[in-house]
């Protein structure tokens, strides 16, 4: 099941994607997609639906974050080894774990804004992990049975906020806009294997990125039970994965968004996103 | 004026703290406490009300996190340059930014749990401030005017999982129960002077940090504007914004939580926090 949120920011509805890719209207069975719609009670329950008997949703509506009421956003770092080599970084020995933060969410298509100043904005695709139930020191066995499903993620970064501004990254990892998430939430049943997906990203037409979830140094089960001994994880937090080799700071000349930049990104069977860079506006 | 919620954990109800120090129920008046009551106009309508016009408390109900709704949980680093000594930390150029997990907010008085296996479990009072209004790239001169109220934290943190697992500290900040707030969100206008405030905690009885915001390296203005220039900060965000000196890691030789021990922080006008350190417990 593709489950979307669709509408402007802040008012969006929920829905979920026919055979045809068209949206249907899921706001007369479910108020929203949040943390109380992810258990594996309620998602069954949606997935009896036939998406035909749904209103079907007309024209082009905004694409929203496909969960509401997102607790914590989590980020894994290094987690590829070919990216580690191009970010100059050791090979981690256990995951890295930041935060970014819940503010910076934004649709799959909204525009990626520039910070103030800012000269190192960069781009990475990521695979991003939706919790379905409360997981709390689970065993890498049992992890996946706690995942609600997948989505893309660009985990965009300010490099010099994250890297040269102190030692903690955070400072660049939750820029508003910085992280663009959808355009669907697919449930763990259309995933049978989460270290199996193509994920790429292009900048005006090109492609930069590309990779495989096969080559992640920790897979997503291992993310989950690990990250869960630090912190309990709850219904609606996103660990979004790390990124494959090919982003800007690792280029010869290193290479960063400017104004009117298009990104396109996507993963195999989660969907695909598009972003217009634009400059910094004052609220 | 000093707003609680009381009750047991997740159903909290609203209150405020009359002249007498006891429990009004403010439940009357306001659903709860949280992003869309901490405006300065929602407050001023607060203020205006008599606290003996609304009933009294009877018990001694536990406190709880006295705001809901917490988006973000941001820590800063190496505040104090006497802490930063005790540490073997350089004393920072600009504000260190963490960020603690949602999840790990616990009343003031709740117990604190030793994360498994945990040897390294360390305490951390600090002052925290309450976002009442959007806050994206202010000034420092405006920064004070976005705060709703000042509050207790005590930041806890697993050294050896801040320090000796990977470069980032998030992962030693946001285990569960590792963020006490409360007992009171005092609005701002009882706290004329953020940087004139004593705090102490006591382990077992035992004076073992003592401090004062004067001797902060990064005042709260100057904290809140220079987060808000690299996230957008919301109502009911806080921002916990360093310890003093005498955390058991500067301690010679450190001196770490253990199951039974008993600590009380508080900081002057801001009320006192008791917790006890349990073992940890399977769900």
């Amino acid at each position: 099941m593709k489950l979307v949120r669709y509408g402007r920011s802040g008012k969006e509805k929920p829905g979920l994607i026919d055979a045809e890719g068209r949206v249907r209207d899921l706001s007369g069975v479910v108020d929203d997609i949040g943390p109380d719609q992810l258990s594996d009670k309620v998602l069954k329950r949606l997935a009896k639906i036939k998406p035909e008997s749904l209103p079907l949703v007309r024209g082009n509506p905004r694409r929203g974050v496909p969960l509401a009421r997102v607790g914590k956003f989590i980020g894994i770092g290094l987690n590829y080894s070919d990216h580690a080599a191009e970010a100059g970084m050791a090979i981690p020995k256990e995951p890295i774990v930041f935060m970014k933060a819940t503010s910076c969410l934004s649709g799959p298509d909204d525009p990626v804004m520039l910070p103030k100043g800012s000269k190192k904005t960069d781009w990475e695709v990521e695979l991003g992990v939706v919790i379905g139930t409360v997981a709390r020191s689970v065993s890498e066995k049992d992890a996946l049975s706690h995942v609600a499903g997948y989505c893309v993620v660009n985990d965009v970064s300010e490099r010099e906020y994250q890297l040269e501004r102190g030692t903690q990254w955070d400072k660049g990892k939750g820029c508003d806009t910085f992280g663009p998430v959808g355009p669907w939430l697919v449930t763990r049943d259309e995933v049978p294997n989460p270290q199996r997906l193509e994920l790429w990203l292009d900048l005006n037409g090109k492609r930069v990125q590309s990779g495989n979830t096969k080559t992640m140094i920790f897979s997503v089960a291992k993310l989950v039970s690990y990250v869960s001994r630090f912190m309990t994880l709850m219904p609606g937090d996103i660990i979004t994965t790390g990124t494959p080799p090919g982003v800007g700071m690792g280029m010869k000349p290193p290479q960063f968004l400017k104004r009117g930049d298009e990104l396109v990104l996507g993963i195999e069977g989660l969907g695909e996103q598009r972003q217009s860079v634009v400059a910094y506006k004052a609220a």
